[in-house]
């Protein structure tokens, strides 16, 4: 299942859950379907196995379709309590910069309020002159858990998405005591979407094609396969500081090909439009402005 | 005004916003004063000059008092969107560890989920064995802004609290690439309140006494005098990066007196009891369990 959130054309602001059709035809409204479905997807989410059957159900019956011209698609998750990023998390991308393989996770974070949809825009802020991009695969909690065990740990995932870690460079590298916080968490910083893959619709997800293109040009190029810690790993490893929560999201890391590593550097400037595709998965595409 | 969360005894889980008589006597219900208050702090300050007013009238009218003996308090907010936290931003205890003075603020964050009552326990995580205190001067966001200028920053707050930024010393500084965020984020490692002392009531916030107790022993005991950079600063500095919100937490950096940096370094056990004491805004006592 592809689990989105969504807003009526007209109706900006009134957040709706909804399920999109096989092949990508109209997205199902569930307000609509049940009107005991919340609106929001982190409401939906702490349902727990109750929603998604009756997102299952509302699937099936073919009721309820709104055609994509009368929509806009939200980033699937918002207001979420914890944006989760694992940094130097590709083996590919450690080579790319010399950098010796962690044997532990590094973790780090962005505030909530940098997630944007999947397909608005990136605002580059005036206090940055090295703003880059960094496609990875994201997670989002399915449910509550602490000292989650690697064995559970998928049962705690609802499902994946692509994310753009959008990153300045000068504030995360340079400034700000090299804590990567500030760098990482400008307004915009998180496009994300454009679904929620459930965990059982994807064979597996530690092996699908990983892109970025700017302006139509691929610059990063990889697969999941190169991830050092895969989903479990990560989600018993945070569960061991923090109580995970529905809606939690998890930035998994990027694969080589960013623009700070380029010699010479390359940054992203007003007008670009980036695309990041994970495979099976799909892809958002946001203008630079 | 001294606005808190609580609950009622037998109603844990029912979060209540109140405001404190003067002298530290009972506790006014705004719900029960006026139904359409809302239920969290986040929401209430959400409301503007309006909620505001409605607990000045609530204070004045006397009546909806709970006795202390009926209530628990909680952290007077809950779930914030972001927890700001600065680093290095007394000048004392920067002295203290022959760290040059920050020409800028070092921010961090925590959790919004390692935020925990005034009175609640502090877990000792299996995780760490160099777990450390931590006094701060907090304050809340009462309004959604960007780009703050500082000569404005002030009526962007709505007032100030206690917090005790707990910190796992070992995974804060010798591990996950010095990344700070997971040293700073286990559960229960933010303890806050008791109220959020509105800013009108307090005559200069940066000049009270500020200290933090363990077991009785003084351990920390500056002035908020001491800030490098103070709260206008502050709300300036990081409304540059993100758009600030009504709830939204900052922790303004400790004083010297750090167990780390005792020789030999003292760390928290099972069974110490930490005070956290600013003067005009309150104290915390939480119990290291």
């Amino acid at each position: 299942m592809r689990l989105v959130q969504f807003c009526h054309v007209g109706e900006e602001g009134r957040v709706r859950v909804g399920v999109e059709q096989a092949g990508g035809q109209g997205v199902i409204d569930l307000k609509a379907f049940d009107p005991t479905i919340p609106s929001t997807m982190r409401e939906f989410l702490e349902m727990g196995q109750s929603g998604m059957d009756c997102a299952d159900r509302a699937l099936s019956s073919g009721q309820c379709v709104v055609p994509r011209s009368d929509i806009r698609l939200l980033s699937p998750v918002t207001r979420p309590e914890k944006v989760v990023c694992v940094g130097m998390n590709y083996r590919d991308h450690c080579l790319e910069q010399n950098a010796p393989i962690p044997k532990e996770p590094i973790i780090f974070s962005k505030f909530p309020s940098t997630i944007t949809g999947p397909y608005d825009d990136i605002i580059l802020p005036e206090e940055s002159t090295e703003v880059d991009w960094e496609v990875e695969l994201a997670f989002v909690i399915g449910r509550k858990g602490k000292h989650i065990k690697e064995e559970e740990a998928l049962s705690y995932v609802a499902g994946f998405t692509v994310a753009n870690d959008v990153s300045a460079r000068d504030w995360q590298m340079k400034r700000n005591g090299k804590q990567w916080l500030l760098g990482k968490t400008f307004d915009t910083f998180c496009p994300l979407g454009p679904a929620i893959v459930t965990t059982a619709s994807l064979k597996d997800v530690h092996n699908l094609g990983i892109r970025c293109l700017v302006n139509g040009a691929v610059v990063q190029d990889s697969n999941t396969s190169q991830l050092i810690f895969q989903t479990q790993k990560l989600v018993a490893w945070v569960s061991r500081f923090v109580t995970l929560c529905p809606g939690d999201v998890f930035l998994t890391g990027t694969p080589p090909g960013v623009g700070v590593f380029r010699n010479p550097p390359v940054f992203l400037k007003r007008g670009d439009v980036v695309e990041c595709q994970i495979d099976e998965i799909g892809s958002i595409t946001n203008k630079v402005v």
